[in-house]
């Protein structure tokens, strides 16, 4: 983009990264399912993040509806969890997927149902275990042997019997647009396919007296746009399912493909058509069994990302603005945006060089582009929040800018570096604003203080 | 190494990685300072980080020693803060960097002399300088041309005179083994040598009726191992002082040279000799300051890193472990070890690649070793703590292990993905433990949650 270019188009933001009850208002403000951005800034201060809910709970619909009811969806909680993030999904009959003991006591804190709820991790650890089979939690997700032995065992003292699937490895990993199939993953989840140990975990689970295996999990990736890294994981699976039909008299009535339904977080990047995926790989499964001559499983998924990811935005106040010359040709000045967050509340663009789309979102901008980046306020040169944008020249100190799609991964990862505080999470709806996470204090930093001296021991 | 290697040497720590006071007892316990780690595990749960006290206070004394006292030296609080911390820094006469407002808060909690602070930052915000000016900061270190004048004018709203350097911008980048010299630098922070801008922050200081300038200050990296781009920064840098002193008759007394201070994170890194390094420094501005007939200015540094890394190790505990083949030639057969801590506690792996030296620290292994990967317990593939190692083959589920260096950037950058909680930070000093930090609960978590439906408003 040319430094002679207006920002007229500046001023209208991508419908398909932004939640879709965006508005760009008359005065120029932008408002989310009618509340004005500059007015949740006022009252929670900066950065805040701002949860589109009924975009949260469109997302869960649609899942629900691509994927044949919302009982095949389990929403990932490791893409952001809070009470009220539950209780959404609670609301909406999907099913929730945890990563550890505390997910798991979030959850249950927010009178999730325990039944629909499927506990993963590769090193779960007995407590977690033991709170999921007292719990009664639905699904344990077998991720290696020990797994077995250990939930076996914990089940025995529980007196319960706990439904499990098993993860395995398919060999498939479609991070990228392009999918690469091999036969081994050097990777810490599942257990292999190809090394017949999936079907070892299979009988072993079988074997288990307070064991029920139910069906089979496998993840191909995340940011996946189409179906063909899926639908060749299917096939594989579930030629273990013809050969657990065939020797051992088994027929599993559950498939879980996993998350990794992928979002457009910058304009040129296209949405992800779930009814489109869902049609061909649930196809492709039911193709694939009857080829086989076994009963199609019903077919579980689990996306967080595609879920939560659009549904949030984060806004910042504009602070230190500087022309930096960077003796380069192609950018040889660069206005550096300083903004009052920054890696401690998106880790993203520095941990996987990850773009964000950013608007102005206060008022109408009027100045030329000129090439921009947009920083945060920690003291390191990493922490940047957009590498390379245009920027109206008339942006400047106090302005409200909001970075788009930030849903996922962002409050999940954040951290206090140089002794930030976490934002305040706030849901819009309907024009009114109900806050879901609290910013924190420094009262907050200042609880985990021991004093030293009172308790020493010497 | 080869897969027939016997684990004898992996029972030897490198000594110059580990904290001084660690030591391998006859019946293969490591202890710090006297004291056993399973025994802090045990009491503290695990991961918890293990803070050799006296390997802090005597890297404080050396980098004093190396400098000229210990008035020379500011401690960069980014690295590592707590209200401990900031003690032990004061009584070692050291002064303090802090990198906002919530750095300053935590250090003033810990009754630090704030005339010993210096104040960094690319958007401090007016509240922050408030603060600075309010508790009389040592230093505030103007970073742009907005600071001055928001600090000149909130200065006269306190009736006070704020002593400043100026962050200029050598064009020196010395994060690699090898330096790069360039007239620009394409990041956020100070005000350019080059193009004039920090001969004009420096009138615009010396203008200013609220504000004192003491110095100029200029930062070339991290993980620094030698002298030279320090040394051509500074010669860069006195060419401004003796173009102040020629053109505006003002002898500036303080030369910062910020941080950068290089450690050793595994066994083939050498150490730093901050000895030599500083000699080497100190007499390059000493010759060039005389060389330009100026005063050669008193040297500040500000190492952060180089005092807190080596003084914490992070002890965990092993879960699940699994051999994955992977296809690979070079690691057919790798062995994922599970620790119950991850990138939530350490993200330096995941961000930059960062390697640790991990050792079994609760008994003698006798194994074989195999090609390994010790992985944490995120639902994420890229939750790696020690990417490739050799591990002897009877590490087992419930062996405690800890990854040592891990005093910088580890827990101030902690956060709770996954919603794991913050480890337990102890001290340990002649046998005894004081803790520092407690560990977070599932309580702090759930603390920030605000209740949905009852703070509705609909």
């Amino acid at each position: 983009m040319s430094a002679n270019d207006t920002s007229a188009d500046f001023n209208d933001f991508p419908a398909h990264v932004w939640p879709r009850h965006t508005r760009r208002e008359e005065d120029g403000v932008i408002t989310i399912a009618g509340v004005p951005l500059p007015e949740v800034a006022e009252e929670f201060s900066t950065p805040v993040m701002v949860f589109d809910e009924d975009e949260f709970r469109l997302r869960c619909r649609e899942m629900a509806a691509a994927f044949g009811g919302p009982d095949r969806v389990h929403y990932a909680a490791k893409a952001f969890l809070s009470k009220a993030v539950a209780s959404f999904v609670d609301e909406e009959g999907l099913n929730l997927d945890v990563a550890s003991i505390n997910e798991l006591k979030i959850a249950l804190a927010a009178h999730f149902p325990a039944a629909r709820i499927s506990a993963h991790g590769n090193n779960k650890g007995a407590d977690f275990l033991r709170l999921c089979v007292a719990e009664g939690v639905g699904r344990v997700i077998i991720d290696s042997a020990a797994d077995i032995e250990l939930l076996d065992y914990i089940a025995a003292k529980a007196g319960r019997r706990q439904d499990v699937l098993i993860r395995v490895t398919p060999g498939v990993d479609a991070h990228t647009h392009e999918f690469i199939a091999t036969s081994h993953e050097d990777q810490k989840f599942g257990v292999s396919l190809a090394t017949g140990e999936a079907f070892a975990a299979v009988q072993a689970c079988l074997n288990a007296e307070n064991i029920s295996l139910q069906g089979l999990h496998c993840h191909v990736g995340s940011q996946v746009f189409d179906a063909d890294g899926f639908t060749l994981a299917a096939e594989r699976v579930l030629e273990l399912y013809s050969r657990i039909n065939r020797e051992l008299g088994v027929s599993l009535g559950e498939l879980d493909l996993g998350g990794g339904y992928g979002i457009p977080y910058t304009a040129p990047e296209r949405a992800l058509d779930v009814a489109a995926v869902a049609k061909q790989l649930l196809a492709a499964v039911a193709r694939t069994a009857e080829e086989l001559g076994i009963q199609p499983p019903k077919v579980l998924v689990e996306p967080g990302r595609a879920i939560v990811g659009p549904a949030a935005v984060t806004v910042y106040e504009v602070g230190t603005i500087k022309d930096v010359h960077t003796g380069k040709s192609d950018v040889p000045v660069r206005r550096y945006v300083s903004v009052d967050g920054g890696m401690s509340d998106n880790i993203r663009p520095a941990l996987y060089d990850a773009d964000y789309d950013l608007r102005v979102v206060g008022r109408y901008t009027e100045g030329e582009l000129v090439d921009a980046r947009v920083v945060g306020s920690h003291c390191e040169s990493g922490d940047i929040l957009v590498d390379e944008l245009s920027l109206p020249n008339d942006v400047a100190p106090g302005d409200l800018v909001a970075l788009a799609a930030t849903g996922a991964y962002c409050y999940s990862m954040s951290s206090r570096y140089n002794a930030f505080v976490r934002p305040a999470v706030v849901a819009v709806r309907a024009g009114v604003v109900k806050p879901m996470l609290r910013r924190e204090t420094i009262d907050d930093l200042l609880s985990l203080e021991v004093s030293f001296l009172e308790n020493s021991t010497d």
